[in-house]
Order: C-alpha cells, then structure tokens, then sequence
C-alpha cells in the first residue's frame, strides 16, 4: 500500500509488459482499472482485484490517470480515437515503442483532445516491473510527472524526467537501444564461434559479462570525450580497435563463422585513421557518424 | 606478502599493462625482474623494487615464472628468439593478443625450446591489474597453471585455465571480444544522436549502462537457447527486432546520425525471418552466422 487512498489508475493495454504494470498497480492497493482489445487476458488481473471495464471510454472515465501499453502509437490513437471525449483532462501516460516523430504526433492528438501528456519507456523486462532499481524515463508534461511521480513509481523506482519535450523518451529509447542488436549479434557469433571448437556457447557467458562491465565503465570516460570532442587522451586508440579487426578476420577463419557483418565497422575504423583519428581515442569515431549537413 | 618465499617472477615488456603486472608482483613482495626493448620504461619499476635486466637471457635466467606482455606473439618470439637457449624449463606465460593460429605457433616455439606454456590473457584495463575481481584467462599446459595458480592470481582474483590446448584464450578473446566494437559503436551513435538535439553525450551513459545490464541478464537464457538448438520460448523475438530495425532508420532520419552501418545487421533480421525464424527467440540469429561447411 502506498498511502491511504492511492490513486485510481487505468492500465489500457494488457500484453505481458501492461499485465505486469496492471498487477503492480493492484498489488500496492491502487483501484486498477483494465481494458484490453482481448478481454480474457484481463482474467487474471480481475482474480487479483482489477476492474476490467466494457469499453475503452469507460476506463478512461474510471481514473484520472491512465497508462496505455500498446505496441505503438498509431495502435495507441486508434483504440483511444473512440473515446476520444473522455481524454479530456486526464493525465494521459503512454509506455510504447515508437519514433520521436509518432511520439509527437500523439502529443498534438492529445492536446487536441484536453490531455495532458506524458511519453514514456520501461526500461526493463515485465518481470522487473516494480523493482526498485527499475527504471522508467519520460518525455512531456512536468506538472503531470510532478503531481502523479509517486504513483508512477510504483511501476520502478528509478523513475526519470528527461525534459518537456514529449518525444524525449522515444528520442532516448532509439539512441540507447541500437546498442542492443550489435552487441547481441557480438554474443551470439562468439557463442558459434566456440561451438565450432565444440565447446558451449554457455561458456562464453561469464567471459561476455566482463566485457559488458567493462564497457559500462568506460561509458562515462567516453561521453566526456565526446562532450568536449577532445579525444587526445586516448586509452583505447583507433589504431588499437584497426588491429583488432584482423582478429574478427580470423575469427572467421578459424571458426568458419560468418562475420561480414563487421565490414562496415571495420571500415568506419579505417575511415577515422585516414581522417587522422588514429591516435585518439576510439570515441573519436563518433566525429564520423554524423552525417555532414546539407549545404543549403 | 603472498607468504614467507614468494616466488621469483620475471616480466618482459612494459608497456602499460606490463608495467601494472610488475607492479602488482612487487607490491606483493615477489622479487621481480623486468626487462624492456626500451629500458628507460622500467626506471618507476627499479624505484619501487624490481630487478632490472640488461639482456633478455638474463631476465629469463632470475625467474622460474616468466610472464611476457608484448604487443603480438610475434614480437614475442623475436625478443625471446635471442635468448632461446634460457626459455629451456622455464614455465612462460604470453599474455598478448593475437589469433588462435599465431598461439598455436608460439606453443610450438615453446615445446621446441623446453618450456612449459601457457597462453593467457587479461580481461580489464592496467588500473585492474591484481583486483579480487580481475579476469586473466589461460590455455595451455596444466599443470604449469596449478603449480603457478597462487602466483598468477596476483595479477587478478579471477584466474581461470580454459583447457590444454595453447589457443584457448586467443579463440575466447576473440570470440567474446567481437562484442566490443559494435556495443561502442551503438553507444557512439546514440551519442551523436542526443547531440544532435542539443543534449549532451553524457546524458545517454547511465541509461546505456541500465542497456547493458539487461543484456547481461540475458546472456544465460540466450546461451542455454544456442547450445540446445531450441529458439522457441522467445522472450524477444526475431520479429521484434525486425519492427527495432524501423527506429534505426528514424534516428538516422531524425538526428542525421549515420546508422548505415546497421544495415548487414536488418539484412541478418531479416534473412531469419526469410528462414522462418521470427517468431523464435533473437538468439535464432547464431543459425545464420555459421556458414555452412564447404562441400567436400
């Protein structure tokens, strides 16, 4: 229980990150109000306590803030486009996937319709949701944040406002999440890789943690670098990261794995040395990811 | 103080990690001998303790256990080639980069001289270098690695032998190391991406670290996925990332980040879904890395 009267929330969306945010709400003794497209994935959250509303503008009606869980925005416009009436003045809270550009659009539909806004991420699996070191960011609405933060929080504690903008959130999500596909493709040519050598992709797993902890630490040395764009104090040169592509050659060789995919990197490396990063710091290949500006 | 006689420990090359190596063995109360191409790099070394060596046989000559951290095995072999003779009963220990192939080679160089062998390397930065938690990692002779096990752990905590075959650590170096790269890389990216709104680099590093630790949790469930061949429970799957591969055209779009480099990346996305694998579990991506056997 957070307090003695929590507030009533609405969870539209019931997937199993929105079955996840509904059951926390419930568990800590907030009135849960669900919809869902599908309405016996409500059942189980019924069981615990929920009220499981008819239509979509009912729910809405039932809180005065609501949280959607769909997979995008355009999914998120067209199950509230109904109930569109009944948005208004509401703290509107969505938790989705989508482009800067989407997230902007749902603002102006919201504004359009009385709602006040909030964009946001769950930057965890469903089974996170509610840990304390959870964390969850938002774009939009400050007021908004300010006024429903304690409730917002029973859904993570480590509960973050980027800033007004409402597409900060998605703007975030993009930028941080494209390390997720490389780094896992990075494991996963490992893990074929020690296959070939018949050993178990599972014995690589400790190994690739230290690597990612080892990454973690050096990601607040080359966000300084890459604030000041001084990359002079190299600790891992770009010449370092050019020797290093022979391995993934040989990596290639060696275990008859496919690694054609790091071309481009390599050739990003080689591009940096030829502008004459080769001494800097290996961030300096940020300097070469952003694309000139159109002459006007 | 590692106990009443601790061992004698030759290190050859001092570079920065071989100069923390040294470092460590000192402070531990190890008489040292040092030696290096360019001498004046061990004069700190001397301040502090160590033995220097005038000649390379003379540093093989003071020690049983003789460590070298050259740049490649290559440089390893044309320093040691001179000083051959003295390598004869030696317990050596490479600690450099290089493929599975160029360890091998240096095996063969060792047995033909008399020495015993291991092939190691060391999974942190010099600053790490004797921490309880400090990752060095060997293949090679056995019983070297557990009659020199206590010693070795001066240099990190977490001292493992991989099995008897020489290349072991070279093969998970690089396997496990092909992770680095591409994670900076996405990490560079987002970067530029919040810069290009006018937010600073910096704001990304504890978001990307939470990225980091999700992809840690993850590790297991995808290596247990890969070694049993069984994609089916997919907690993300294959189409998932196909829909991500969206985001990283709008942040090329949105931020004029160049994400081109991603795009071997969708083509593998896609090229599983193409396999039937979307609904399965991401770490279905490791099937389409292996290249098929050439026929015979």
């Amino acid at each position: 229980m957070t307090g003695a009267n929590p507030l009533p929330v609405t969870v539209v969306g019931l997937g199993s990150m929105g079955r996840a945010l509904a059951e926390v709400f419930i568990d800590a003794g907030h009135p849960t109000t669900v919809w869902n497209r599908t309405p016996a994935k409500a059942a189980p959250l019924v069981a615990k306590g929920a009220v499981q509303a008819g239509e979509v503008s009912a729910a809405l009606a039932a809180s005065p803030l609501v949280i959607t869980c769909l997979t995008t925005f355009e999914d998120t416009r067209s199950v509230l486009e109904p109930a569109a009436a009944t948005v208004s003045g509401r703290a509107l809270v969505t938790l989705n996937s989508g482009s800067p550009a989407d997230a902007r659009g749902m603002a102006a539909w919201a504004a359009g319709h009385g709602a006040r806004f909030l964009a946001g991420a769950v930057k965890n699996v469903p089974a996170g949701v509610g840990a304390p070191d959870t964390l969850l960011y938002y774009g939009g609405d400050r007021a908004v944040f300010d006024e429903y933060r304690t409730t917002l929080e029973v859904m993570g504690g480590d509960t973050v406002h980027l800033g007004n903008e409402a597409d900060l959130a998605a703007l975030y999500e993009m930028a941080v999440g494209a390390m997720l596909l490389p780094a896992l493709v990075g494991f996963f040519q490992g893990a074929a890789a020690v296959q070939a050598r018949g050993l178990e992709a599972s014995s690589t797993v400790r190994f690739a943690g230290k690597w990612l902890d080892m990454i973690k630490s050096l990601l607040p040395v080359y966000a300084e670098e890459i604030d000041s764009r001084d990359y002079t104090d190299a600790g891992s040169s770009v010449n370092l990261f050019l020797a290093g592509a022979d391995h993934d050659r040989d990596l290639a060789e060696e275990t008859n794995v496919d690694t054609s995919w790091l071309a481009p990197l390599h050739d990003l490396v080689q591009r940096a040395v030829e502008a004459g990063h080769g001494d800097h710091s290996v961030s300096a290949l940020t300097e070469l990811l952003r694309k000139p500006e159109p002459v006007a």
